[in-house]
């Protein structure tokens, strides 16, 4: 059984049961209420010897009791109980239990880690192992969710990252971005499950477009290697490493016990496999939404051409351009006449960065006659738009979604939330045109991708 | 008269009038509505050969017909017609102009130049030109803005642009951060008032703490080092240049018309001055920012303690902090002593970064606690804070302004907008913490400005 056919049940589960809920609800209750919430799509149990049920869903004595074998166990217990779950979970044929519970290697003691070797025997094999220390399994589809009040929409980014907190601020960024994900998975310290076994499930996955992970380390470098250069043949994967010098790397090490490697190793690895190494979260919200909107995308050249009303971001974008290994496109002679006859004469320019001038009624539509224009010229690899119309953001995000399916060539949008966050992200997003909260980071992002 | 007094009255102006709104209300409108819309403390007038009235302002037919000799001109006309009206400003003895007008040398014609000659005879070094193609003046004291709808708290921020719509971003991005504005100035062409003439007034202006400039170009390099030496002895000094690459500075010269000149003596005469050079905007507000919380801080070392409750920024951070040039401090034996006397055992760190745990209720109070500790050790320069409580951030905020207050090291705190705008930004910019969207841009604006 591949890794794909291997995580499915866990990642994807029919049936779930929820270990370590005390009977008022008050310990653990977040878990449950992250499968409430969403309306998770099957079967919900709840194991507690104590009660009958629990915030209404019906309540076992034990794995063992339940009248099914569920696909996931999610436990949020302490310790040593959760390995006396485990243990009853590989008894019962449980295929999976995601852990909340911290404890283990983590720790960076002698205790920590022979309580890691007790577990792993729990699980005898049979039970796969998401985490511990981690928020365990997102997926929108499914109706299952960190905790309440996640996005319910589902999308095409896939997520892994060994940081709970990170899982959550990289999945509220991405939505903002109106991004929707495939599934996010927040593997803690890796004691069974990986990085490389995520990774395969994810190239695997139909649903998954694009992956975006949060590394601190992996236990086995050579498997995580294989499975990178298999991932990104298959589709964009970016990947923000941390524990990049020493202070980031004691860091790692006693946030979720990882030995965070040289950086320089991951460097050579990522370059090879032909994924995207950032460094922050910004990095990888921005890399990430550049990617998804570029995956059917024909050219990826380094010729830019910048569309601006106002004047200073262009200059601006221009030295980022450069400053980014890309150039400013020289428009071909036919490109700027046409240009010509529609911008008006004074304060505009026909030549890239192309200034539409100060157009107040009508943006949307103007931009649209220009950008096509720019599109269409053979030195053109693709374009960055800065402005808008600030009545009609809809109708702004309409047509650079038109013009970017016409055109195939990538289409990057600066968003400016200096007047507040753009309600039309999810449209731009769906109409695979890139954002980023500035011409600069739009920038930056597609050269991460395009030139490598 | 110096610099300072000489552009008072353009800057601060007890009277204006506006020339060229048509007597529709149609052209220009804008000006004087951003006049009326603060409600500029002061006498107000239009001119308008045509008009009685405009918008409820008395209008003149010219500028020897009106009442007394306003302070400043705003210009809002064609450029033949503005050179007119300059020339009767210079005959009634009006000091300065600020002129919205394009047209002139940014062109790059030798009509366009020839224009700006006229100009400036016309203004016969009598009349003070603010621009031309330029946005003018924001003086919330006064009750002046570029516009309508613009932020009406006064503060201690001043701000020069070569670009209007830079200016506009800039104060957006710069009120949202919590940060308000002594003065800004939308300089545009520089065709006679320059950017060394906005450093000397903004030196010396008691009203502004911290300067920061959006600049493409300066027309007299010699004279704009002494102004930016002087300027920088006095405050803070932040300077967006642009026009830094080849692409950038043809984009200048085609925006404002300006020589954008040579980065590597922009960068040499930074830092001679002791001025802080950054590339883009976000870099900019996040560093002014920064700088207007530290003017009256102690320290400026490099040894930084990260607090926590997340796990995940914090390894991201320490990261940051050694590859922005700066060092995890390391806490006397003292201080871990006292953080383990109230820090969790499982799950935390006593050790920088310092890791406090999940801390749900009375995490205001709980940091507080950890940081007044962290912030007493002699080994720590200045603290980063990530984390926050979510059902009292108002509280958080106090928190941090108090132990701010009292430790007199820098404090930086880790906005994380993933869950909305943080409202609490003006409270925390008053309390002088330093803020930015990520623990990794606060450290990086800490260490532009402590480690040069």
């Amino acid at each position: 059984m591949n890794a794909y056919e291997a995580l499915r049940p866990l990642l994807e589960p029919r049936s779930v049961v929820v270990v370590g809920i005390s009977r008022s609800g008050k310990q653990g209750a977040v878990f449950l209420q992250g499968l409430l919430d969403p309306g998770f799509k099957g079967n919900l149990y709840v194991v507690n010897p104590a009660a009958d049920e629990i915030m209404g869903v019906k309540a076992y004595p034990s794995i063992a009791a339940l009248p099914e074998t569920p696909d996931l166990a999610v436990l949020t217990l302490p310790s040593e109980a959760s390995i006396q779950v485990v243990a009853e979970c590989a008894a019962r044929g449980v295929p999976g239990a995601a852990m909340f519970t911290a404890g283990f290697d983590e720790l960076g003691t002698e205790e920590g880690r022979e309580r890691g070797r007790r577990l792993m025997a729990a699980a005898a094999g049979r039970v796969r192992l998401i985490g511990p220390n981690g928020m365990g399994v997102y997926n929108p589809r499914r109706g299952i969710a960190f905790f309440p009040g996640m996005a319910s929409a589902a999308g095409g980014l896939g997520l892994i990252s060994q940081s709970g907190s990170l899982a959550q601020f990289a999945v509220h960024a991405a939505v903002n971005r109106g991004l929707a994900f495939s599934k996010a998975v927040s593997m803690g310290n890796q004691i069974d499950l990986n990085a490389a076994d995520y990774l395969e499930y994810f190239a695997a996955d139909p649903e998954t477009r694009a992956i975006c992970a949060y590394i601190e380390g992996v236990p086995d470098g050579r498997r995580f290697r294989r499975a990178l250069e298999q991932a990104a043949a298959a589709k964009p994967v970016v990947i923000w490493k941390s524990g990049r010098v020493a202070a980031g790397a004691r860091a790692a090490r006693s946030h979720t016990g990882q030995l965070a490697g040289d950086y320089a190793i991951w460097q050579a690895m990522a370059r090879q496999a032909g994924a995207v190494l950032v460094r922050e979260l910004e990095e990888m919200i921005d890399t990430v939404t550049a990617a998804m909107a570029f995956a059917g995308a024909s050219a990826r050249g380094r010729r830019i051409a910048i569309m601006t009303g106002p004047g200073g971001p262009a200059v601006s974008a221009s030295d980022a351009c450069e400053e980014a290994g890309l150039e400013l496109a020289t428009l071909s002679p036919a490109t700027t006449e046409a240009l010509r006859e529609i911008i008006a004469p004074a304060g505009t320019s026909v030549n890239n960065p192309v200034d539409v001038g100060m157009v107040l009624q009508g943006a949307a539509e103007f931009y649209g006659r220009c950008l096509r224009l720019a599109l269409a010229d053979e030195n053109v690899d693709a374009a960055v738009v800065i402005g808008g119309e600030r009545g009609n953001m809809e109708g702004f995000a309409r047509m650079l979604a038109d013009v970017r399916r016409e055109s195939s060539k990538p289409v990057m949008y600066a968003l400016s939330d200096d007047f507040g966050p753009n309600p039309t992200t999810p449209l731009l997003a769906q109409g695979d045109v890139a954002t980023a909260p500035s011409a600069e980071r739009c920038l930056r992002a597609y050269a991460r991708l395009a030139v490598r």
